[in-house]
């Protein structure tokens, strides 16, 4: 990827499939459309929390059992830019926008099988604290976490010298 | 297929993927699992829902807008013998068990990805009515419901006698 | 109660919620309703799963954390006679039908807010396994888990004989 | 109300229930619970929509059927401060911050029954569009929504003025 990606709202609505570095498709359900008959909006947080808990069970060794660490969320947002709705199959993306010593933001597009557009833009930032003290630990994120999380940072403007610590 | 599929719970126990002619994967979520990091139980009664109406959609021309009759369920069941878990791919298989004159009765098999054995056997009765009326209409199913259903119907004790209809 | 309650469609369609022992109001939501602007099927199992583990939380020291026992689902049922819709309040009402030696049978009404009509009766059966050897305990129920459910089973027809164990 | 409240992350751990003008109770359900045992995040979602629609339904003459006006959501945001669980009683507050044209933005606050403590403050912003043309009517908000909507407003910087409007 040549340069990085913008934050602001019309950057977020030019998102391409590209730009997301793990991608997932999901099937969508009956109960996901509203009555407009279209995706409800929290089903979006829905699939944001999907494929990002996904990456991490099986790329980071995570597990919600018994890891010595728990990832709280401490905020969510999205963008939404179109619609879609059931039966269709979604595409879902995922990268990392930012790495700090314990906490990680997420950004996720979502697009319908068949169509270029993003439907929407959304993710959350999340703190890694131990299970027991329930606070971030003064190491930081484990090495394979963060080694694991800094190969879908492509597009980040933190890429760089996150790539080098 | 050689015989009929019987409808007590040692047989449903012993469904295969074969035993429905039409079959969808979906990813689970996240938000399917339950405390004790389980699919929970409605969220089978969503996947049902899915498969039923995505045939319906795509084989039958029914949809939820504008179709001059609308698709009430008058039950569900469902039999448990097993548990799957986000996040595992799913395979979820249709066939229609009855077909009335305005009602069907349909089954529905969930398996997980990589395993024989049928986690789940359920799914609901519908009756076909008039959207104005309410009612059910004198002249019974249309004949393209009607043929498309037939479609799923191996396995059925009644499929011979239907096939002739 | 005089008598005891029919497990019948046409009895069922005639529960009122005096039937029911133990009732609690549930706020219906903006994603409870369906294309249809009625309430989603499964929806009415999440309200059964929730008043059902809402009486053993409160009234029979059940706990998901740590609980010796772990409450399994065999199978779930649902009648549907009417529809409700979000913004509605509704009112769940919980009774026990049978309480075997590890087993519980469940139903429940739903009424919305100024109706008498009952709109569903569903349940399921529950079987109570040991957590760590994950089959029926010997011993069956514990104590104080049947003698809390043995009070919602006014209008069973085996509450006689379950009040003398 | 004496003075503003401030949209940064200090002042919204602080918000009360008093700063919320409408506020309505929501039982928690089992399926609310992930498998950590908390209120899944989506859920949030799920009782900001409801709570601003039970609003807009209620107060505003507001309907999803005929409705001449669509109200689209262009973003969510929220934030979060503790954590509720299943079987807990909520009540969740809603506030209007900015009144635009056809524009407005939310704010809504999770309580935990029994706590002082907010738990989460999230909220949308919406768009309402002529149900036709899918585009801002010139005219903007309907004069009845925007004065039911303009008792919602204590608090926000903007009530002033916009009550003069």
């Amino acid at each position: 990827m040549a340069g990085s990606l913008g934050l602001d709202l019309a950057a977020k609505k030019q998102r391409q499939r590209k730009d997301y570095a793990y991608r997932l498709d999901y099937r969508t359900r009956w109960a996901d459309n509203d009555m407009f008959h279209h995706l409800n909006n929290p089903i979006y947080g829905v699939l944001i929390d999907s494929i990002i808990n996904d990456y991490l069970f099986k790329h980071c060794g995570y597990n919600t059992h018994s890891y010595p660490r728990t990832a709280l969320v401490a905020s969510t947002y999205c963008d939404y830019f179109g619609s879609v709705a059931y039966p269709s199959m979604l595409e879902v993306g995922l990268r990392v926008v930012k790495l700090g010593k314990n906490s990680v933001m997420y950004e996720c597009g979502i697009f319908e099988e068949g169509s270029e557009q993003v439907n929407a833009v959304g993710g959350f930032v999340q703190i890694w604290v131990d299970r027991k003290s329930n606070r971030p630990p003064p190491e930081g994120l484990e090495p394979q976490v963060r080694s694991e999380l800094e190969k879908l940072m492509a597009g980040s403007t933190e890429a760089k010298s996150a790539a080098k610590l």
